[in-house]
């Protein structure tokens, strides 16, 4: 570094934040790599000189790779209790993920007063009305922006920026392994296992994709953007939930035709204000038009796209994974942090109401779903008969043949979930139905 | 509102914070009916009531709007001098634009401890560095969000979320006028004047369009978001400027077939850390890779490209302009003002340091350009020979036939900025050239 540097951040009355970080993976050793790298720039810019003192791990005998050991030097410990309980750290950074130990430790520190950065994603999305009181409690910040969506600060957009906003949806696109899937088979038109394999070959999906793949993974996001949007009590649980594993190319080539790009959305709506509050919070594979903003974000990047009713529209927009992008944003919550200790404040407290969680089968939207049937006169007449029965109104049909049969392709108007499903289920019913493909929500206004 | 509102609002602690606005415009109005029509539902949101308590105007007498004089009520004031001395203001919202009283006033206010708001681009692209020491001085807050982007939260991104991050490069459509017509020119391929005049009928273009047109907007941006960025003193005088006047709906189809949407951007690089610090900070239009996310910025939207050392490509979008989206962005920055006071403290001071601005002769890009030339034998070899002699690369030449003469649309290799001007002065003083045409900066990878 510079020699006149030293001398610089003193006189900005440089200080020293102890941060204690608990578990020590992909981000931990991003983070500490980060930090340890960086001290006098950081300093410098932000007025802190920040430091990683103690390491907790579960295992300090376990090998780790040698970057990562010289990284944590001496600071690694078995003992995350006393880590949190040790009065010389400022700062806990709770990346061991999943609910416990994380969960006790993070409302330990909190109880003892001391501010807590998380990037634990399931653990918000599960406990966040609870972990968002002790704070409240505790007079101390919880922060959480690498909880949501990597590197994009969408906790602070929502929580600061919009603070005096009625948000009315929040709508993203929140796992990048299913993005980068779906990119694939729309540019290079390959199929869902193609995309997967080639996803996993390029560490972009993991050797069990389930968490992605069916979605799991947006669901926990899901419920956390619901609960910053609306100041809303939302768990994982409450979030319909749909993958993205019976998709085909051909829904994406058809998508593709009528002016579509197929994304995996994570969906959060304010339903209804005022004593009974609600929201609708869920996770499909969607049809976004090609001129909306999400429709552009490529490959393994994730955008989320808000609402407002004065801002109007707002989009996010970065890399939502990776151990760089995730400790960017942990660093980011550990400046706000550090900065709230040296004024003895914190920030706005949040508190996380009780909402109705609506179901999917109030959603009303557009359909579109697709149909493998016998090729045989009058088939087109029954199928249509049950959608009339069940008050779907269908808005384009395209009939499309394959070996031995014919695949039917249908647009609806605007429906109801519910009287959609009933549709599904009385077609599953008919003899001429081989197979009921592939149902894909629209996003948009009829066209 | 619902019954128990007030109730919830006092369980949370509210206390009522007033603020003192300064202008009266089209911004103004839409703040005051935001405040004034949402007091109930802002105080649940945030737990401070919100109440603009004085209103001050240049010449109370003027002719105004009914809805803008109920919502002024008996609030207005001639003599801004005096709400800003006024003890029972809390927070003043300077929303009248250009340097004087502007300047002064928030001065004053600073001066006083009163946290200031403003939306003023002119004034902050002018006077940042010494109005954000006055806030340090007074050790109070002055918040600038609304001054950039509109409802776009850029100030907070830079400043708050990517405190910790070494930001290398800012590049955005900050202009919305502009866009909305390069959208046009793109989309419906009409030429500049078509563009221009569908923008006034809509009201995106003023009768005078200059200031956009011509990139001075855009500029007062640039120099506010190099300053955020790399914590610079940079003004917007400092600022390369070029409009979009020169570019012809041909530029664009051009651009279009080689992969390439032009955009008037605003850019502000580091060009090196240390000791002797040094940024480059221009606007221009400029060709940008189809696949890049502000290629998809359409119509009067804008966006801001952010790429930091951690953090990788972040982009946020919105409404750039417009007084509901320039008033929320107001409102965020009130309610942090009003936060911090109740919490008697302040933001992260920031101080602004004398930076290096580089001129424009040392950038390194690609570049388009075209030149109308006489159609005779000889010309492309006397003309090749001039960017030879100015060491300047082509990658590319495509002719086009025009009547009685010719078009030469050249892709030049990475190349020195000098070079290329030079190249260009040697260019129009040939005798075959007809005219130097328009020069495109090319931004991404060679292809």
């Amino acid at each position: 570094m510079h020699v006149d540097e030293p001398q610089s951040s003193e006189k900005r009355g440089t200080d020293v934040v102890h941060v204690g970080l608990l578990g020590y993976g992909n981000v931990g050793v991003a983070f500490t790599r980060l930090i340890d790298s960086q001290v006098e720039a950081i300093a410098l810019r932000i007025g802190h000189e920040l430091r990683v003192t103690r390491i907790a791990v579960r295992d300090v005998a376990k090998p780790r790779p040698d970057s990562a050991l010289s990284d944590a030097g001496e600071r690694l410990s078995g003992d995350a209790a006393s880590l949190v309980d040790d009065p010389s750290i400022d700062v806990i950074v709770e990346l061991i993920g999943g609910i416990e130990p994380a969960r006790s430790l993070v409302l330990a520190a909190l109880a003892a007063g001391k501010p807590v950065v998380t990037a634990n994603k399931e653990l918000l999305a599960t406990f966040g009305a609870e972990l968002l009181s002790a704070a409240e409690n505790g007079g101390v910040d919880l922060f959480y922006e690498a909880s949501v969506a990597g590197a994009i600060p969408l906790v602070r957009l929502l929580n600061d920026s919009l603070a005096g906003e009625r948000i009315v949806r929040v709508m993203g696109i929140v796992n990048g392994t299913t993005n980068y899937m779906l990119t694939s088979m729309s540019e290079e038109g390959c199929d869902y296992a193609v995309a997967l394999s080639e996803a996993q070959a390029l560490g972009y999906a993991e050797a069990d994709p389930t968490a992605d793949v069916e979605g799991f993974d947006a669901r926990a996001k899901a419920a956390i953007l619901a609960g910053i949007a609306f100041d809303a009590d939302v768990v994982a649980s409450d979030v319909y939930t749909e993958g993205i594993t019976a998709i085909g190319a051909s829904d994406i080539a058809f998508a593709h035709k009528l002016g579509y790009v197929v994304k995996l959305l994570a969906v959060a709506e304010r339903v209804s204000d005022g004593p009974a509050p609600a929201v609708a919070v869920r996770v499909h594979p969607a049809m976004v038009p090609r001129e909306h903003p999400l429709a552009s974000v490529r490959g393994a990047f994730n955008a989320v796209f808000v609402e407002g009713d004065t801002a109007g529209e707002l989009m996010v927009y970065g890399r939502g994974a990776g151990g760089m992008a995730t400790a960017s944003a942990v660093l980011g919550d550990v400046v706000a942090a550090a900065h709230h200790l040296s004024e003895e404040t914190r920030g706005r407290a949040v508190r996380r109401e009780q909402v109705e969680v609506r179901p999917i089968s109030e959603l009303r939207t557009q359909y579109y779903l697709t149909l493998d049937v016998k090729d045989q006169p009058g088939v087109l007449a029954a199928v249509a008969r049950v959608f009339g029965e069940h008050h779907v109104s269908i808005r384009s049909m395209e009939q499309i043949g394959l070996g031995g049969g014919a695949r039917l392709v249908f647009i609806t108007h605007t429906a109801l979930e519910a009287d959609v499903q009933a549709t599904l289920t009385s077609l599953a019913g008919l003899d001429v139905v081989a197979r009921v493909g592939v149902l894909l929500r629209v996003i948009g206004p009829e066209r």
